[in-house]
């Protein structure tokens, strides 16, 4: 059967709300569906810049949307998401490149899976876009890392790593992947299927993608028993 | 029952597609949820300056992928929807409002139901997003006119209508209704759940929208007996 399980990227940033959810959705569905998830950790601000895509909480509207939807999703969803209380300081000001160097060299460091990329991730999700604090100190770095089970002395080294060339230049290799994939925004979920991928931008295509794969969506939470459409 | 079913009302432009796959959806599930759907023609160009949002086809990765997704969704959702030749031309300097302004006038003189808006917007959506076919001049909507079954006749008169004041007014305060509910773009869905309006932005929210109403969402094809997700 291994050879026959399709491979998904997830192209994510930690500063994005959708990003959370599709990669809870992917985190729960890649021992439900057959797949080989892998966690592309990249940088947003690249993307945007790169394909001169707008940021969509400029239009009023269309950001007095995104709060509600997030929160609908959240909840739908069963992601403990919640808005920073100044998300342009938190997404624009702010930013994410930092964190993100810090999620890619804790994926360069991990040897043997991505379960630490996927807890600092998280951890990194639920300083921003659930309790409302800081992800760019190296305090908030070392909070994070210490949450999701790495040691004070791996979260040195991986800080000192984050600064390094190399991962300044993996993370930007990343972020052109997504790009030569047609990112504009993320997260960005590539299929491969049959050698060839397929693009899914956001958190909202789901049943097309299991479509796609030729498995079956049941919800944004497969796992739970009652887990019916 | 009649007294729990839930109102919902769709503000469309056959201009979008996005809207069409939408229309196609709520007009499967009229009849399989316990939902009063109300057709609401509106004007996309006019939420597009009021809200200050931007066509999504302006940068090139979102316009490539938008023109994919849409080749994915119409097949999975059952839509004959095919872009035209020059999507540019068609959407934005051609443009809706002439059509737009006849759909209303359909509305407006039906009474009894809205079967003629279902099928006069349809033909309308066929021409521009299935047939590279203008929707702009007097003879193509006496052509969808006639394919959506009405006379030669009530068609002279619904075009002498559509350029009346009350008309343009019309349709100028679905728009506004519109952009009361805090639209950005087309469809909008506004579910009225106890008294409250929940607005829905595009067409990838219907299982959440679903959740939001009490119904159960089984896919883009309800009425097929081998519908299942």
């Amino acid at each position: 059967m291994a050879s026959s399980r399709k491979v998904l990227e997830l192209f994510y940033d930690v500063v994005s709300p959708y990003s959370w959810l599709g990669f809870e959705v992917l985190c729960r569905y890649r021992h439900v569906w057959n797949i080989d998830l892998k966690l592309r950790p990249a940088f947003l601000g690249g993307v945007m810049q790169s394909s001169g895509n707008k940021p969509p909480g400029l239009v009023p509207n269309k950001f007095l949307y995104m709060t509600k939807d997030l929160e609908r999703l959240a909840q739908y969803f069963k992601v403990p998401l919640s808005s920073p209380s100044n998300p342009f300081e938190a997404m624009f000001e702010k930013g994410s490149l930092t964190a993100m160097r810090f999620v890619t060299a804790v994926a360069e460091k991990e040897t043997g899976g991505d379960a630490q990329v996927e807890k600092v991730s998280r951890e990194l999700w639920m300083r921003i876009w659930s309790k409302d604090q800081d992800i760019t100190q190296p305090a908030s770095l070392i909070e994070a890392g210490l949450k999701a089970g790495l040691s004070a002395s791996e979260i040195d080294e991986l800080l000192k790593l984050a600064q390094s060339q190399p991962i300044k230049d993996k993370l930007k290799a990343n972020t052109q992947k997504a790009m030569g994939y047609g990112a504009f925004g993320f997260p960005l979920i590539v299929c491969h299927v049959d050698g060839k991928p397929e693009a899914f931008f956001g958190s909202d295509r789901f049943e097309l993608l299991a479509h796609c794969i030729g498995e079956k969506w049941v919800g944004p939470q497969p796992n739970k028993p009652s887990a019916k459409m």
